[in-house]
């Protein structure tokens, strides 16, 4: 299994203009929340992109894609259903190969000396499989996440196998379907917004799509959960962290967290130990 | 003296995008810069808001200007001269008023009941002649600002009458000829991108302009060291701080500076220090 394509969706109300915010990245270069998805996931091994978008929503992404520009393929999602139908509108460019999905409102930073995305992308061709991204999440948190049951994998560091995908649970039903072995108590798996996907997936979403009612939305999380009683699908605990640059605070706490492990260490922390002293 | 008018200039290279990024304002809710810097100033009394841009670029400023957008009015800075020729281009916007005039890369945040424009308006409205916002800074900063030197004036506190004003000053000339009576050792008082300018600032700017040699800038500095030599010009120390978006870190610290001061202060320190914790 090579994954050597990317389906990011940004067509979503606050998606369309998220990526186009810059921040400054590590190595104090100024950059796009785009690029800096770009960057990582070519560091990883992705060669061609589709960018799932809002109709007429192409130059701002292209202009923000900087060198990697050429690599970008669009698809207009018109008449949206929902985060799984923006994942399928991307079916012919991916044309059954397996692939990374991301959302373009995530941004990420690496704990390892791997990209979080490589982390994924090599767990997936190691075990030729779908394989999402998981970050061990606090109880009062979950209810914005999709999270993962199952059990830890033998022989594998921070790999599970994965029986059971649940869309923004309760604590109630977390307690009841989603415990795993080994974690602290309080904490369940949550999806990362960052997964491989086989070829089984897009199946699966399509099927689902045919089948939905008039005016409801396709989600990708139940698909998943088929997905985990079809094939072989596996989680990853990534090392890093990820931030949810939708999040009123996100892009702050993402630019706080990539200048205070980056060459700028420093001089953010004097500027803010100054501003929490003239406050 | 009534001040109804604002000049924005915003036709740098830079200075473009800028105030279309975003931030959380103090209230918790999400703005644009220029958002932030037009409900500063129309609380401040402003009516009319005229903002000197590049060829082509007014659209997304007026997106981004929201509830403000009916008060703008565009000038477009072909051919630019530098910073005096952008003021220059609303020339006929003032019409021989005295005006507010703001760069477009800075962002404000009062410590006092009123907003900072509010402060010089009032001072400029009061003393009936031009003021600068300025701040006192480190010997360290001078040579990035326009710095002025002058005396305080009597029976006003935080009011200097301005005789001298040189753009960037290297601590040696800001030594011989910028020192003011009162000041900390080492700090002397630099613009704070925040002026009202009268007519007189107008046609001294014209008179600049047409003995310019082919191909220099036209600076303002320049234009009020003069204007101090002809009428009363003064400045004033602003209760509050000024950000500057354009310097790399500037949106970051902008947020901070807002966030810290605001609704979700204990939000952000809690996420403060778990980001220090977890490096």
């Amino acid at each position: 299994m090579k994954i050597r394509k990317a389906v990011i969706t940004a067509a979503g109300d606050f998606h369309s203009r998220l990526p186009l915010q810059t921040l400054v990245d590590r190595n104090g270069e100024i950059r796009t929340a785009l690029r800096l998805m770009l960057d990582e996931i070519v560091e990883s091994g992705i060669e061609e992109v589709a960018i799932v978008v809002r109709p007429g929503q192409q130059e701002p992404y292209i202009t923000a894609a900087g060198p990697h520009a050429s690599r970008l393929v669009f698809f207009e999602q018109a008449n949206p259903r929902g985060y799984g139908d923006a994942i399928l509108r991307a079916a012919d460019f991916v044309a059954g190969e397996s692939f990374l999905h991301l959302v373009s409102d995530h941004l990420y930073l690496s704990r390892s000396d791997r990209p979080c995305a490589r982390q994924l992308i090599e767990a997936a061709t190691r075990y030729e499989c779908a394989v999402s991204a998981i970050q061990p999440t606090r109880e009062n948190e979950i209810v914005f996440f999709g999270t993962v049951g199952g059990s830890p994998m033998a022989q594998a560091e921070h790999v599970y196998e994965v029986s059971t995908v649940i869309e923004k649970p309760t604590p109630t039903v977390a307690e009841q379907k989603l415990i795993v072995a080994g974690q602290r108590a309080g904490y369940y798996l949550c999806m990362f917004g960052m997964h491989v996907l086989t070829p089984a997936v897009m199946s699966l979403l399509q099927q689902n799509l045919a089948r939905l009612p008039e005016g409801t939305n396709l989600d990708l999380s139940s698909s998943l959960n088929q997905l985990a009683q079809t094939e072989r699908y596996l989680a990853l605990v990534i090392q890093g962290s990820r931030y949810n640059i939708s999040y009123k605070y996100g892009l702050l706490l993402a630019q706080l967290a990539f200048s205070l492990s980056g060459v700028d260490r420093d001089l953010i922390l004097t500027e803010l130990v100054n501003l929490l002293a003239t406050k």
